[in-house]
């Protein structure tokens, strides 16, 4: 039997503790103190040193906790954290704007290491708290700001050090995930299968950030941030929701071979970039058109490595904890070891240029209500073509005086196709908005 | 806009070189130079330093080799490196057994930091070389040797560091999941899809080692060292191929909303782990079932973290030293920190039980190949049944005298189907073998 145990229990190569403080402790708190305490040893292992909680901030010190949490550590004075000089790292599980951007802002310039679960922060201030913490030399880690426990942040930072990656494709929000699982296999309608959604939990009662692609784009930015070195905001990306998607959406594309999923996509183009929170028809045989129900996927297509795809769940209170627990471990160990700072130091971003979605060449779903009359196809198939854009496939669905044009384009230009909606807004035979929807072919 | 540059390139930031010996430059070696060269500015700056290549051990000084290798580093003589006290890290690329295990035991009695892409060398003597590294506080990383490009020893050992491990199951073998691939889509017969992948050079000339399940079982010794801390070898763990799959089994599970993969299967008991190397059949809306041609797959069962998966290209040499940048950029960056030995000594293994194949309980499916007569069928039922094994769905196809009969069972101990068919064994209706197959209900 070989065994290697270089440091065993309890054994006096460990060094001394390493003390941490939490800002917050909901559930993900909860959840980080249970899995510190039920691992303590292997994490004492992995890290060198026993991980001891110091602190932890809350609103309520009466509120009932996890039975891991003990009293002592309840604070509701953040300056009983700041002002503890035996604090090594602050884990900020608080989420939103403030205060926790200035706790995190006021560890890092304390020389506090810091660990964060907080996706709008890191979307909105990510590369200034990062240029922060590298020019004081201490890691702020937050891979449990991205995908629940999906290891996305690692693989782009880590796995892939030797390598360019060449576009990301994520199924990143899960509301968005169950309900169009929902709509395909079970024929509900968006409104139908949103409020399923909420009685089960996997939607708030207030939907909006979810549906309406937003939550995505911010975690797009992030890995953006990691993959290609970008700065940009949660603004900067054109966003579409799911919230116009119908049941015809997803019987056509059936038809025609695909299904229809909410994406984030990132491409390199070398002189700019292409980032989009939107839904697309993407192939029925592809891994992404099969992760179902509230499910998370990213599909990271690097130049030496090809595709990777990681998949898991991406929120929730355990997965976004273990997720913590591995960050807190991992800059925990380069602390004790007097080699802060290295993981956020390889992270570099400065501007890069966003290319126009008028540049962008896909194949494109396009849906059209028309009055069912005759002409009318070969009016909108002219304006198409004289616009540069030719279909490929085209099933029409009648009923009384109305029809559904249902077409795939062959690869065009957006510009082209923009162009094309843009004259056809003028053609009075038209009895609904157009729709188009792009098509990633992966 | 906000710029991290802590170290920017050519700064005086950056420490004296990691200087660099490569054991080895086949098509893996090729791609590690091609690597370093392209990505020097990145490496450099997250590792701290830059990266040299000092030596690169090889057979044939004259072999024509990528634009990036340098003549002035070939050398056919191992002293050269062993003797060089400027020498950092080595990259063991030969592969097999001997000399590639006393040179990577040189090296780390040397004191240097070894990466290795020897999946043959970690699943026979992984542990007792950790041990070695652990002894001499070097780091031995070897992320390479499992799943290509596929970040799988990176997440078991670093994102799961607060988590619990449940269950991996993998699809490991690209060449048997080629050919199974192809025997579902395409309906080829075993042969016939070998030799298809033979010619496309997914398989071997000689194919034993993957088509009989090998090959994957040594990737999953190497990640159940990680998962569970087992030191099992390859020859431990039971093994069988995909060569008695027919097509008649995938007809069948396809009827009974199942696909065949081949799968490497750990689980954790408790007291016990089991561990195979088998066929299987999963249901075909279940991730696994979709993974299809040469991918690989990794589907780990987290206690907290739920489900994650991870999907790439298992082999291939781009893929492979993608890993082994990494791994390089890594144990570098440590090593030039004076913070040695970390990523090693956290793997801690040991002897673990290995649970019985008969105390296993799983749903079955089975085939036999009967006269087509009656009574014929009561009596394999009821020989089955005796034992305890029941039957949830069936069907019959008859061919003349002949017929098959293919069954799925309830749940059952593996012990009680065996016992069942050690006594159809005496049962003369029989004509061909009696085959099951486990399901895998992922």
């Amino acid at each position: 039997m070989s065994t290697i145990n270089v440091a065993p229990k309890g054994s006096s190569n460990l060094k001394k503790p390493v003390r941490v403080a939490l800002l917050g402790c909901g559930t993900v708190g909860g959840g980080v103190l249970r899995l510190l305490a039920e691992n303590a040893t292997s994490l004492a292992q992995k890290v060198g040193a026993p991980i001891e909680v110091a602190h932890v901030l809350v609103r309520d010190k009466d509120k009932s906790r996890v039975p891991e949490c003990k009293p002592e550590w309840l604070t509701t004075d953040p300056e009983d954290i700041f002002s503890d000089e035996t604090v090594d790292c602050v884990l900020e599980l608080m989420g939103g704007q403030e205060p926790a951007k200035s706790y995190i802002e006021r560890a890092i310039d304390n020389g506090l290491t810091v660990v964060t679960a907080n996706k709008f922060l890191m979307a909105t201030h990510g590369p200034d708290l990062l240029a922060r913490a590298a020019g004081k030399e201490v890691d702020l880690a937050f891979e449990a700001s991205v995908g629940g426990g999906i290891p996305v942040i690692r693989t782009l930072r880590e796995s892939l050090t030797g390598d360019s990656i060449l576009s990301i494709h994520g199924i990143m929000n899960g509301t968005c995930n169950y309900i169009l699982t929902r709509m395909k296999n079970a024929g509900l309608g968006f409104d139908e299968a949103l409020k399923e959604a909420q009685e089960l939990g996997y939607a708030e009662a207030d939907p909006a950030l979810d549906i309406q692609g937003n939550d995505a784009a911010q975690k797009l930015i992030i890995c953006s941030m990691l993959a290609f070195g970008s700065n940009f905001g949660a603004d900067d990306t054109p966003v579409e929701g799911i919230t116009k998607i119908d049941t015809v959406d997803f019987a056509a594309a059936e038809r025609f071979g695909f299904t229809i999923k909410h994406l984030v996509v990132a491409r390199e183009f070398g002189e700019s970039l292409s980032l989009h929170s939107h839904p697309a028809l993407v192939p029925k045989s592809s891994v992404l058109a099969n992760i179902d129900g509230v499910l998370n996927c990213v599909y990271i297509q690097g130049k030496g490595l090809g595709p990777c795809v990681i998949v898991g769940r991406g929120a929730g209170d355990m997965p976004t904890a273990v997720s913590v627990v591995a960050d807190l471990a991992d800059v925990a160990c380069s602390r004790i070891e007097g080699h802060r700072g290295l993981s956020t130091r390889a992270i570099q971003c400065g501007e890069r240029k966003l290319l126009p979605a008028e540049e962008l060449s896909y194949r494109y779903y396009l849906r059209f209500e028309v009055e069912n009359a005759p002409g009318v196809l070969a009016e909108i198939a002219g304006a198409l073509g004289a616009c540069g854009v030719s279909i490929g496939e085209m099933v029409q669905e009648e009923e009384n005086d109305s029809a559904t044009l249902l077409m795939i384009t062959h690869e065009c230009k957006e510009g082209a196709l923009l162009q094309a909606f843009e004259k056809l807004k003028a053609y009075s035979h038209q009895t609904g908005e157009a729709r188009f929807i792009r098509i990633e072919n992966i």
